[in-house]
């Protein structure tokens, strides 16, 4: 079976089991006390050209809705992508961690908000009407939900328009690495120096099994989140299992490898279904996941021969871009883990090559 | 060093981890759906002799708030053991996953409620009386924070009055295979067979990295929970950690073995405790935790001999049992990967004839 | 000064007042055991033409949150318009009092939703779906936040299309009156015969001062309905306060005359506004609010006139209704205390007639 | 019949109604922003002998449970006396609005926490200590449930206390005239004078209908306050039924005279209690609650009578203090309008002298 539905369904990659195995034995302190995680803080320092403040939970949600509500009191109002994950895809976590904020869709095509439409859901809420919840943070995700990445240009105007109505900036990086090498940029470049206050660091689809570094460059921010972590049931008694991964998945730039293959085989998938008659890709293929229409019999092909891709809502694709009674939509997530041969196969199954072959 | 603080200084066991080497390869479905987590449940039901519903998560203070959430209105009020876990130990995460419904202390000596205490608490709260808050459930921890662990017959003297009032049941069972073994019985009796309706199996502790299946028996009860998780942030991406952990951890009864293990090196460190002038044990030792009172020449001693404990607060001690200002109370906790010389050692450090050796 | 700028400017009207000095003298039972409530709910259970759960409250927003958190859990979405007072005007509290429920708006012209736009955003959240919020509640506003009112047809295509999807109903009824006599209906027709499970039976606005009752017909839904109202600080201790005043508004039909009233002072500004040049009403005046299109240079007459109304946002106008850079666009309420000469003096103003007079 | 089971079954003094009557008339800007509720504030200022931040709402509880909001973060614990409002009476209000902060109970003597057990409250949680809740408030009932009152020397040791450990001082001043007279102090002096940072300042006992101020004596503090307020559904819309009620309440002393007669009306009680075989008092009466210890057949003659007092736990009561099986245990509260020749027939009723004379 070829499963590329997502970067979730894979395990982790070697250095960072390695990395598990040697951190194992011995005693260390509990809670984020010990060495392991302090190594990690100073790797994560290093990759972000300054001092953090780094927290490491095991999921991302728990990561996003904890750094959420770092940033919005409990009559705030959070922006962010009307598909965003924060939005649809975590249980209203947000809205429990932050005490009932009100998490606000920004509409905008590919993924990607837009600096008119973050505006005017922004002139909703008016600064010190009381009837109103207060505007009080901007999520921006990176890659985004369709696969997209923001420009550093990009990401520079949306907080740029957040700081001038005091609003604090978060990044849903829950495939950080894979953003910032399509940008070609460093980790710094895509985040504080871009104007982003705290980063969700997500590490688990890149590599490890479960971990994910808030890291805020503001100690100031930071300053009560270890109380938020706890009381969310965040903290891991054994802090090692997370300061390990990290380190695995940080040391001997291991996870701008894995980020390099994911992003090459979505490539090699997009390359090659370009050339594949009623494939149609409706926007471009930024990082690591590929969004495509392919006629229902190429899905039918793809079920027979055991390849599995997400089904898609079509809600997200532009006016215009009509899918079919007789189409799918589906959604193809490189990792890792994902071999050229396996792409190959998914492309031959597509393009009908593989029945005639068989 | 030799570090007995707690049970959570140490990593994982030997069959725990290569049940995560194992499942590491290949593709799996997410989000708790994938096989690795099918199996831990199907073993689940084994150890429960019925089939139970089980929902892993990583840390013991994400399962036991998940799991309170789960038994009371955000108007009900929990009862639980004055020093608690759930009481003092999680930064307010039962109040948090509740919707703030109130924990109330019951106090009891050695780490147990007694019915007095419980019955003196449960009348505060009127039944139906609109400015009281209902009580709702009774959470009680086996092994208790004392290190004391509840027979049979007391936990269901418990349920027996919390049924009486209404209340649903919880256990914490952060160290739950000590307990068990301790009383010589089965899972099933220390649980539902005395009338306990959600249980929080630890599995870290004893080990696993990270690891606790939050446990119902009545499917009604566990009806919304995936939704509770999910929306905590507890729901891990690669579901496979959990279910792997779970797999080595029960297996073989390796479980058994390191609890059986773990209890063992704390009765001898409590024998030969008992052995040393100048030390008095508050309690008895009944799984894997030793509480006892040292001079502080002797705990000097285990300073300067690089052997660490826990020292404890005072409060929970018996009346009478007074603690010189001359003196330390101290927690050893035993795990799995306590050696017997460590013992040995701890015990010539404190008798001094490890200072007269040297 | 004329204030039109919102019913809530009024203080109370006389029988009102009567029925609170009459209340007031002697002993009664506190916290809503009162004689008065009892009348009330009484009078109440005339009115539904069924015996109805009757739980006043002072303010709208309790009243309106409290219902909505009796309806969804707080993993669930409420679906309501997305201009409506539950999403826009209450600071968050149905957010804060459903614990952290998922308010979803719900777009559609002059104040109402559409069933498609209802069908879109229920397609959202898939039933089961663990990552995504559960549809539990659908909220009417009945008048709109656009002063139209939706006909017993569409209140029930929409509790229909609730009910196939599991949600609950609720009626907004800040301005329950002035809707129902425009429709000519019963309240019984505009609710429980309509679909409706739970009414926010609003009273300050047409004839209170502090007054509004969550009605449910299902005495299961109103279970613990006492908990949360008592929990959110809305049990008046002197609960004849509330009694007395539904007492004197309900008595001898006194809300219908002065919704009367109110809804015919609307009609009569409505009218004379369709004669002045330059003045443009976006939609129909169904009920006591009439919003209207104005040039600066009137806006201007009316400032210098001494007659305040609100000025109003242009993002609910229909599309190709454009608002000039030299209008205004305002929204005036009658109320029972507006008096016939206001409405001509106001008319007279922006007609000019009253500067040519002066 | 007579009614003295609280001093909340009684409607509105007289010239709190008529300063609600003479201000029902013409058009006020709502929500708080109307010129009642700015005369209400400078006549609070004068009261307090400095610029106050107030902000009125209809319920003690709601005052209290905003109150505390404010002060603590969802992680921190406020201190409160075991017995007092905030703790056993709201149905878990402050833990509601704070988000799950933990309500401590301090025990003591009627019903007066002491300093030693606030001290041993304080310890058990660290400072800093992530798994513990961080210490943030004191509350302080004044008038106590016990109907005692703090003298300033102790109000100023606990708030000296509540300071050093960095905690954020509330005065729950539901009977606060009540004490101020006991004390015969000023309200300067009862609050920030004495280290008090936040008071719920309550009317409604002393002769409003509903309406009780939370007074900051530090905008700072009062920042966020409106929005919390609104989004807990306590902002009124037509503000002047607050305003009006707190000016009605103020002005010439009215509150001064109020309270006093309701204390003497207790001491009378409490005088004439101490007369009766068999009537014991198990604690100073210092404002205008009496609890009192009767035969059963003197609670058989109340009943008769058509006497009512409240029926009170003995749980609070002093050691050695015991109240036997043909006992019963009552509280009496007097207010503005309790009669004089009433409290004779409560006396002549107890005392036997009733009964011989009919």
């Amino acid at each position: 079976m070829i499963n590329l539905a997502s970067d979730n369904v894979v395990g982790a990659s070697r250095p960072v089991l390695e990395a598990l195995l040697a951190a194992n034995d011995g005693v260390a302190a509990p809670y984020g006390t010990d060495p392991f995680t302090a190594k990690a803080t100073a790797l994560l320092s290093e990759v972000f050209e300054r001092e953090v403040q780094n927290f490491m939970v095991a999921t991302g949600t728990g990561a996003n809705a904890l750094a959420l509500a770092a940033l919005t009191p409990p009559w705030g109002a959070v922006f962010c992508h009307a598909e965003s994950h924060v939005m649809d895809d975590e249980c209203g976590a947000p809205e429990m961690f932050t005490d009932g904020a009100k998490i606000v869709g920004v509409p905008g095509l590919n993924g990607k908000m837009t600096i008119d439409a973050l505006e005017e859901q922004l002139a909703r809420f008016g600064k010190g009407v009381v009837k109103s919840v207060q505007p009080s943070a901007l999520s921006i995700s990176q890659v985004t939900e369709a696969g997209t990445v923001y420009s550093l240009d990009e990401i520079r105007a949306f907080t740029a328009l957040a700081k001038k109505h005091g609003l604090k900036t978060h990044l849903d990086g829950a495939r950080f690495a894979n953003a910032m090498l399509s940008l070609g940029c460093s980790a710094a470049e895509m985040t504080w120096k871009a104007g982003i206050d705290v980063v969700t660091f997500g590490a688990s689809k890149n590599g490890c099994l479960a971990c994910e570094a808030v890291i805020f460059f503001d100690p100031a921010l930071a300053e009560n989140f270890q109380y938020r972590r706890k009381r969310g049931g965040h903290t891991l008694s054994k802090g090692r299992l997370l300061g390990a991964q990290m380190i695995g998945y940080l040391e001997n730039d291991h996870w701008i490898k894995n980020a390099t293959h994911a992003n090459a085989m979505a490539q090699k998938l997009a390359n090659g279904l370009k050339q594949i008659a009623g494939a149609r890709l409706p926007w471009s293929v930024d990082a690591n996941e590929v969004f495509v229409v392919i006629p229902q019999a190429a899905q039918k092909a793809l079920d027979e021969g055991e390849i599995r891709a997400a089904p898609w809502s079509s809600n997200c694709v532009p006016d215009g871009f009509k899918i079919g009674a007789d189409e799918a939509f589906l959604r193809f997530v490189t990792s890792f883990a994902t071999k050229a041969d396996e792409i190959d196969m998914v492309l031959a199954t597509l393009s009908g090559r593989r029945a005639a072959a068989e």
